[in-house]
């Protein structure tokens, strides 16, 4: 991920200085015109903004005190797009300004083969003036989404669609294994069925979203009653020897709202059995 | 749903006689041209297609019954849209053939609210003459998709598309209750940030699927070792206060394929889990 921001920022125009922990690693990007550093702190001292992009939060704590001190951070932007989570982002961004440099956050919502593609965007959460000031360097990367100064909203928001992701992948998971144990083309009903059905079915979501803030579950498609009336995905699956694991927590999720004499209302309401508001 | 599929014929120009075990729920069609029926006997012989669309399979099988016997059923056609297995549909594909009819099991892809539009569509399979034979009459409803003479394929078919609906549901409450915790605005986030994620995500379904059809999961993303080094997601809704009963089966099954020697391998593995070849 790291050679691919670096070589959207050289592609965009910027003089860009790298290091890497594993020399050689660079040698792309030194031929495409990057300057080499020979220690963190020198990489540090070439850049008026400095990127950092490594496995999680020990290693950024372990980067900032080779860079140097006071001295060598004073005035300069960190944008740290490591993963982790909102408190680690939230005591990074402390001991940052306690070194005199300005701090964003970033959750990278794309893998590295689409940075600088249209469909990949960077959230970022932190230091307003250091986002505004260096919007243009970081719509190199991708589409910027500023979320706020609390520095771990962008952490926050990258794990809420991450989540988000794996519920779609789980759901086709599941799909997959029932198709594929008819002895059916799992690649003809992802394509010609399962992406239109979810992508017909993605229209739902806005609303129960706005249902969600609102906190009130009117229903507008099927009633949750009559949607956990009969569990045929899961006995269906059982008779296909298909496991229903992954189906089996949000259906019981949905039997609770029921129980809880919620049953007139639509899905959106389970998440009030996820977290109190 | 019986009076959506009733009024697309009507909207689409056909005779359409109508039967509902309480009596008066007809009365919008009845304006729009239907002819009312006063028993199911009656119903049945006032047309060459019968569709049935009713609570479950125990109810059609007593219409059946109220229809008549061989020579009322003889040469028609029954499109049955009843929510149900496949081993159901199985067993009504040859009742009713037995009583000299076609038989046409269909899964309605749709709500309501959205039969005769271009999102909706449903699936068939059955006999494969009365499909072609009454294509034009089942377009009215929606774009029909014939899936092929096992009479139970659309019912299964019907279950795998749900299961995968209720997979990106799930993934929205979770990243929904998570976004809540921090008392951001659940609708701007998922217009905003869920849906163009969502849909930029959802291009990796079609390769993932040929990988389950071909068995081999050569990494094309994140390898599984690295998506489950850290459970990210899993300890920050715990610190949000929010349960991750949704997301906690798909990351153990991420880590028991990890566990089985696969983590250089990508997600669409975890099917192997699920289900034996």
């Amino acid at each position: 991920m790291g050679r691919a921001l670096a070589g959207a920022l050289l592609a965009a125009g910027h003089r860009v200085t790298v290091w890497n922990r594993t020399p050689g690693r660079a040698a792309e990007l030194l031929e495409r015109g990057a300057r080499g550093a020979a220690s963190v702190a020198e990489a540090v001292a070439a850049s008026e903004v400095v990127l950092v992009c490594i496995l999680d939060y020990a290693d950024v704590g372990t980067l900032v005190e080779q860079g140097g001190g006071r001295a060598a951070w004073q005035g300069r932007t960190v944008v740290n797009v490591t993963n982790g989570s909102p408190e680690e982002a939230r005591a990074m961004a402390e001991r940052v300004a306690g070194l005199g440099a300005a701090y964003l956050d970033g959750g990278i919502m794309a893998v590295p083969e689409i940075i600088a593609t249209p469909g990949a965007f960077v959230l970022y959460s932190g230091a307003p003036d250091a986002f505004e000031a260096h919007r243009e360097l970081l719509d190199s990367f991708a589409r910027s989404v500023f979320l706020g100064t609390e520095p771990g909203r962008a952490a926050l928001h990258d794990l809420a669609l991450l989540s988000g992701m794996y519920g779609m992948f789980g759901g086709f998971a599941h799909a997959a294994a029932l198709v594929r144990s008819e002895g059916g083309s799992v690649a003809e009903f992802t394509t010609t069925l399962l992406l239109p059905w979810l992508t017909a079915m993605a229209d739902a979501l806005p609303p129960m979203a706005a249902q969600v803030d609102a906190g009130d579950y009117a229903v507008t498609g099927s009633p949750l009653a009559m949607q956990v009336a009969h569990d045929s995905i899961g006995d269906v699956s059982r008779a296909q020897g298909v496991s229903p694991e992954l189906f089996t927590p949000v259906f019981a999720l949905m039997r609770r709202r029921v129980a809880d004499g919620h049953g007139s209302e639509g899905f959106a309401g389970v998440v009030e059995l996820l977290a109190r508001r």
